[in-house]
């Protein structure tokens, strides 16, 4: 189901299909997880005792640093998620028709990542790169489908939690946007500057 | 509960307070709402008959051309999030410092807007302004609570179908920041060349 330890040496294919295990089986990062999930003290956050009920829905998932845990355009093997629980990643992405990469984010524990193509079964949008070892809690569609069966009222309140992480990055990328749209302003008036100046000399 | 008709020529404190009917009371509108909700072929999007248990839940809201659906900064009046379902609206911000408005999206029918104040209570991080007539179908908070007291497994594909919708801005504005990073590299290059070329002159 998940793919870690795909170093970046290594082409696609040749990642060894990845074991994983149930997260309970480290009771310190499952109790990492209980923590994150019940950070937010908004309405709908969970509380401990539900997110507990979430815990043997988690896979335990280790990344080597400088492992790929997502690559940009994979459309297989998209359906889980990653709760951020040890170590650091970076996001990034190409930018169209060039060979290097614009960063997005650098996202560490606490960060939940690939919710987006978990929930609409669309290839993954950035590549992540571990910057760090990292340790993560995996959550598949199978198992949020078992959850949603199960404990629907839970699930209900772990999908308010990742609604909530995406609109907060939503809300960072929007802000870089805003003030990346002023920097262009002064490239532009800058620029204008010069060509007035340089067409006025001799 | 809601502000609509809250023209910019009035001062903020003079929006009426707002009277919503059910909407139920406008089937033409509801049944938008229904095929808004079951739009998405992805795994846990609504079937119709689920999206027809959150009608009950739904308020009918109009606001007039040139209103403002919501006010950047306003911290009172965030707990509901709307889904449009006839007409169009701007979404902008303030940049940082300045007085001129960065316009961040238009939205038309089938979007969601200002989910992400309802999830985490946080002031309003952008204006909205309708640029049309504008129907649209409210949620609040106090409605999401009961909805999913009554019918968990229904709330959980809802708060499904907000996180994707969440996502597909955040891709949308991600994309938006890879292009403009390249215009501003693009900028500075052509910056350095004419320092390089006006240096150069006699």
């Amino acid at each position: 189901m998940m793919h870690p330890k795909m170093h970046s040496t290594l082409p696609t294919d040749a990642t060894p299909t990845m074991r994983t295990r149930p997260l309970a089986d480290a009771p310190a990062l499952a109790s990492k997880a209980v923590q994150s999930l019940c950070e937010s003290k908004a309405h709908f956050a969970l509380q401990p005792d539900e997110a507990r009920v979430v815990l043997p829905f988690l896979r335990w998932v280790s990344f080597t640093e400088g492992a790929y845990l997502y690559r940009e355009g994979d459309d297989s093997r998209t359906s889980y998620m990653l709760l951020l629980l040890e170590g650091d990643v970076t996001v990034d992405t190409r930018a169209s028709g060039r060979e290097d990469r614009v960063a997005i984010a650098s996202l560490g524990p606490g960060s939940l990542i690939g919710e987006m193509a978990l929930l609409d079964g669309s290839p993954r949008s950035t590549t992540c790169i571990a910057i760090t070892a990292v340790q993560a809690a995996g959550l598949s569609q199978g198992g949020l489908d078992r959850l949603a069966q199960d404990h629907p009222a839970v699930a209900f309140k772990l999908m308010v939690y990742v609604a909530r992480n995406t609109a907060d990055r939503l809300r960072a990328v929007s802000e870089q946007l805003t003030m990346v749209d002023q920097v262009i302003a002064s490239l532009h008036d800058e620029l204008a500057q010069l060509r007035k100046t340089s067409s006025l000399r001799p």
